[in-house]
């Protein structure tokens, strides 16, 4: 299931690039290797059109919760290419505590993101992000034996 | 923002065929142009490897709690031509009242969902699917103006 996951070292470095950046709480460095047309889907369904969409509100959202906020790669699942110049990784993040605008605490958040790519290497570039919540409870349910 | 969506007629009409398919509770039609390699990461974060897992995943939840629960397509909010093979469509499902495994009833459900397609018209074939549910409270925080 993991297609292409030796030829991937791009997207590895990728991954540990922004992880840094997101520790580094430089917001900038974790959209270096964006297109201009990315679109980010974020865990409670906030859907930014453009690069310049999704790194103002990284900017708004570091400013109030994220700052300081440890994220962690705990594992690349998937590595799919689609064509020879497109690929999707599925990740899996955890994220310290935080507290969103309403006054919820999120506490030992695990999330499952879906992360599309172009070109490789020095063209790689970011294209498309969904970033899910894994609902621990809800796993239990998984009808699929084996998986995650 | 609606990039190469007048062209995008094959993609506008498998999300109809799709939607047609769930309220039929015809799982196998919802899949007829997926792809092997098929990934699909649902609302709580399960991941899906390969069409045969999401088909069976899907059959299963279908005879547990979504056989004749509502599916209504809001909005197809944006169609990002990555390469001349590859899509990204972003759209928005309301879903009808369903009880989860655990016993919660979840009500008035809208997701955003993120499908990526490879080939266009008699080619075209759904590679990945990640599903986001929409939380309107925290929709009213979104730090980019003028979305959703």
């Amino acid at each position: 299931m993991m297609t292409h996951y030796d030829a991937a070292a791009d997207i590895r470095e990728w991954l540990e690039r922004h992880c840094r950046a997101w520790n580094d709480d430089d917001v900038a460095a974790m959209f270096e290797v964006a297109a201009p047309d990315l679109h980010w889907v974020n865990v409670v369904g906030m859907h930014w059109q453009g690069r310049d969409q999704a790194l103002a509100a990284h900017r708004a959202f570091f400013a109030r919760m994220f700052a300081g906020v440890p994220l962690g790669l705990v594992a690349i699942e998937s590595i799919t290419a689609i064509t020879a110049e497109v690929r999707i990784a599925v990740v899996r993040w955890q994220l310290g505590s935080y507290v969103v605008p309403s006054g919820e605490t999120i506490e030992d958040e695990e999330n499952r993101m879906t992360l599309v790519f172009s070109g490789a290497d020095e063209r790689l570039q970011l294209r498309h992000v969904a970033n899910v919540r894994i609902d621990a409870m809800a796993a239990r349910h998984d009808p699929v034996a084996g998986i995650g």
